[in-house]
């Protein structure tokens, strides 16, 4: 897209001929050839109509959403289907029938792949698609151990697989990981050297099993480009692309944010109202659970509310400024639970310091709510309530945005989900409690 | 890590020899040694003395804290200090130089770097550390285009640069980029393949002053391992590798989080109180003032709430649920913003799906609402002022929820920044107005 303009490239999948196409095509990205397609609906047939099987199949690999995928698809005949499949890679095959909601279009596309590619695919659907399994490729090359780098490199240029990585595999007959080396490696040393001499043994791998976030864990502590996959004996199973773990972080980041916002993981931006409604309404029904027990709080203090009126003004910045004190701790917490960057050793520091946090903030907002208070009600009885109602509350928001997703961890439980919720219940309860029951203890005071 | 416990790496370094560790020291991740590190940190002289320059350069490229890469750079005496910078990658130099807080200690570590890497670090500290050139390395290989194959390969056998990365670059006699060439092509191709036959012309490029967000994204967008940094004339400048840009994203995500939770973007789990307070105290005074003004709204009905106090306690509900449905649609529409999933293509139809969803879940909480508080006060009227002022209030929460961050975007502000203070006073302010409104017009019915 740098040397050729977006104008430019819609003007030639348009209007050009195949064969103008072709003539260009080693220039132009798929993924710029999606956003083509993307801007111009009515365009698809047209454009598709005109791209080779190859590239069509690099297209479909960039569209992230699987039903557009099939979408895509459906616009050949079968015979053109099967020879586009062939040309996808495995994972991205078994991502694409794996996640297709119809199970009759799951089947289709199953029945369009030859053989090998159909037993490699149902090898793969076996994996939990959140694990290692489940975003991993089967394609890779292993080479043999006793030749030397010229002897690989003739190797690898009878290889005519497109995608030759960027480490090849030494694998021994049981198929058992016995080491990698780099291209780096390979291009680096002289004709003559054994490969041997530059396999690293010490291979990082990834268990099938592994969870996909501890997958992008491993991933980023190493930065390494491709990492091996194998079972309990240490067989490989097949690699994982660092392209692919970017995935991966994006969709578990997305996911944590919604929970923490009260939402189901998969929604997204563009989801229908249907999916919306359904990944929110449950979430704002519990919410509503907990709104009536801080409104029953308030309830036990009418006969105070009904000789102090100007107390039911006052009582909401308590508690508001309370859930943004407890939302901001427990914002910092989950991301450090997520990032991994808490643990034994400094959980209790941690602890401290949101404790001492909270009571700073609860003087500074204390002391001003005070005086705004004192000066509301002409009454400084009425300030000090208010203002040490202020500071115990942010004393407690912030525990609660410590404690609340530290025990959802330890319950192995996602500390996102829904930790908001619990943390303003905390919030709201607590400060109208705090502020409500220092008003009936003073309010010969206050009235 | 996986054939060598950490148990086994542990006792290695702390007791094992200098030779001893030596001899195992290939089979050893430099991430793995800072692990080891950060969990033994009294015994951080004594491993480090034993370990080799090029390895603890690798160790202090781990560390990810440029203040703790400079404590363990302190360990050692001035020349040996010279000679473990002079191994580092000139990239992670600029950071660790960039970033130290104190004038005095960054003067103190440039002093100590070679000619040659003190002119290419300072030409780097140039570029704002956020955009391409602040995170790009100036080490790349280039290569001729008239040679073959087997030429570059013993070009490649003669650069014992240990960083021959995954793509050569091919640029004129003005350093203008010409065209790129992976490794895998030239491992694949026959040896007396001309290297024009194998070179990319269509290189996909970063501007050096692009801003590090946009090129994570170009990242994601295309797959690539690594992109070349360009100037404005498309001369090569350095090339970014992608796990780099996994740091960008994890820093960048952070950073919004942060904002919309009302924080400062730097904040860390492991931030000082000094560090927390600051970065938390200023936006909940922001916050205060949003909260007076929804008290003011209240303080506005004080008459209505002396003669039917239980509103006092139901009033609650309805400005927390609207706060919620604002925090949902909020947290998606930031998100879906800062993945570029938000264009105006689609704005209109998130818009009208986001009062749909604010009209279907207000009307769901309103009849809970309405049905809760007619049993509550024993009077249907009081149901229907709730359930109504449940319903707008949604409604107000899911728009405000769209336009604060859309509007904030167009204002060229971060969409994140603070969003959720706005609609949480749109909510708490909107929420007290409808809800003790409509008390107001139903008065009679209610007493």
């Amino acid at each position: 897209m740098d040397k050729m303009t977006k104008e430019h490239l819609t003007s030639l999948l348009i209007n050009g001929t195949s064969e103008q196409i072709q003539e260009a095509i080693d220039d132009i990205h798929p993924a710029d050839i999606l956003d083509v397609l993307q801007d111009h609906h009515s365009q698809l047939n047209n454009i598709l109509s005109k791209l080779p099987n190859d590239i069509i199949a690099d297209v479909i690999e960039e569209e992230e959403d699987e039903d557009e995928q099939y979408e895509i698809l459906k616009t050949f005949l079968k015979d053109r289907q099967s020879a586009i499949l062939d040309e996808m890679s495995d994972d991205e095959l078994a991502d694409l029938i794996g996640e297709l909601d119809d199970p009759e279009e799951r089947a289709d596309v199953l029945s369009k792949l030859d053989i090998e590619d159909k037993t490699h695919i149902e090898s793969l659907l076996k994996y939990d698609p959140s694990t290692a399994g489940g975003i991993m490729t089967t394609e890779f090359i292993s080479v043999k151990a006793n030749n030397t780098v010229l002897k690989t490199l003739e190797y690898l240029q009878t290889q005519v697989e497109e995608d030759t990585t960027y480490y090849l595999y030494v694998l021994d007959k049981e198929k058992v990981l016995k080491g990698v080396i780099s291209l780096r490696d390979i291009v680096s040393s002289p004709f003559d050297t054994p490969i041997m001499d530059i396999v690293n043994p010490n291979v990082k791998t990834v268990d099938v099993n592994m969870d996909q976030e501890e997958v992008a864990k491993k991933f980023m502590k190493y930065g390494f480009y491709m990492m091996p996959v194998v079972d309990s004996e240490y067989r490989m199973l097949g690699v994982i692309e660092i392209d692919d773990v970017m995935d991966v972080m994006e969709e578990e980041t997305t996911e944590d944010i919604n929970l923490m916002a009260g939402m189901s993981g998969e929604e997204r931006v563009d989801s229908t109202v249907l999916e919306s409604a359904k990944s929110r309404i449950p979430w704002l029904i519990v919410n509503l659970f907990t709104a009536v027990m801080a409104a029953a709080v308030v309830a036990n203090f009418e006969s105070t509310i009904a000789k102090v009126v100007s107390l039911s003004s006052v009582m909401s910045i308590v508690t508001g400024m309370g859930g943004n004190a407890g939302t901001q701790s427990l914002t910092i917490l989950c991301r450090g639970l997520s990032l991994g960057e808490v643990d034994k050793d400094n959980a209790f520091q941690i602890f401290c310091k949101e404790i001492t946090v909270g009571l700073l903030s609860g003087i500074v907002i204390g002391i001003i709510v005070a005086i705004g208070a004192w000066w509301f009600a002409s009454n400084p009885w009425f300030g000090l309530v208010a203002g040490l109602a202020m500071i115990l509350n942010m004393l407690a928001a912030n525990i609660a945005g410590y404690l609340v997703p530290v025990i959802l961890k330890r319950l192995n439980i996602d500390p996102a989900l829904a930790s908001g919720v619990f943390v303003t219940t905390v919030t709201d309860c607590m400060g109208f409690f705090f502020f409500l029951g220092l008003a009936t203890l003073f309010l010969p005071l206050l009235i």
